[in-house]
């Protein structure tokens, strides 16, 4: 290939193919197979733009939707790290900025700094744009587990209690789709996926 | 739930899980798994974020990337069709038709009709969003079967010519891409992953 920019662009299109074989905690829907990171970034893609207008401020959709698009990418080499494990959390943001270095620079440098630029606002959660998709990345799964049977909070050390506190992050960005996660959740205890 | 809008958005966010078990004819790099609907999408929309500066003409990249989100969703009722497959590409979009009437309107009217808009403007390729779109659906796999030793071009009445012509949409929208997609082909055909 003669264009040095073009062959750096391809080569990230394909490293990053491995998105599709990290897994996730919860299963897809019917199924007893973990979802994995590709489709979950699709998955809260397309809610992204159905639901946009619950934002209660306006959002750029289209810096969202990149947002989410690469926003688990660095588990390609850091893994996916269970949200209710405690231990897993403590060194979670070093091991991913070490794998965004290595991932991202695949790229010509315009893009990995903005890739790098996108993935530090998600994680910070500090505009209505992350703030909006970070609620997504609760909701989602929140109604997968929802419609497995509870599966993810049969594993130890879940509790009804932590499962509000992680959704909580919607009260603000969000709030008719927190009172859905609310409404969730309470179902969830009442019919026993999720312990009180 | 109070809020019937918001009822139907979730109704249908939960059935379009299923897009995750629809299967592609190629597998997934490094594995012989085949890859789905919903992981090709996401790759695609990615794909769409970097190379979008090879784009002939000017192009609104939120409508590119909301057309590949939902472009395959039609093949939850319709299945896959293999794009060698004559037979099966007979009566594609009749069925692809239908599957859309059962599956968009889930959703309030307003976004099941934008849905619909979207998918029909990537079906046609008159615009230059969707021809940039339809150009990504077509390198995608491209890539993938360069990377998995030719997997899909190994199937009965796949030759190099067919995979040419398939590509050849890309000559127009994206000439430099469609240029990497030629020298990929004739070095598939002399690594022996395609036949001549």
């Amino acid at each position: 290939m003669q264009n040095k920019r073009l062959e750096d662009q391809v080569k990230f299109i394909v490293e990053i193919d491995r998105l599709k074989r990290i897994f996730r905690q919860n299963v897809v829907i019917g199924t007893t197979e973990q979802e994995n990171d590709a489709e979950h970034s699709w998955h809260m893609a397309v809610m992204a733009i159905l639901l946009s207008e619950y934002a209660s401020e306006e959002i750029n959709i289209l810096r969202v939707l990149k947002m989410i698009l690469i926003h688990d990418l660095v588990e390609i080499h850091a893994g996916d790290t269970f949200c209710y494990d405690e231990k897993g959390n403590i060194d979670k943001f070093e091991r991913e900025q070490k794998s965004a270095n290595q991932l991202f620079y695949l790229l010509p440098s315009d893009q990995a700094e903005e890739i790098m630029d996108l993935w530090h606002e998600f994680e910070a959660m500090h505009t209505p744009e992350s703030q909006f998709a970070a609620s997504l990345d609760r909701l989602q799964p929140l109604l997968l587990n929802y419609n497995t049977n509870g599966h993810t909070w049969k594993k130890p050390g879940v509790t009804s209690e932590k499962v509000l506190k992680r959704n909580s992050v919607l009260e603000n960005p969000v709030p008719q789709l927190w009172e859905l996660a609310k409404e969730i959740i309470e179902d969830s205890i009442n019919k026993g996926y999720l312990k009180k």
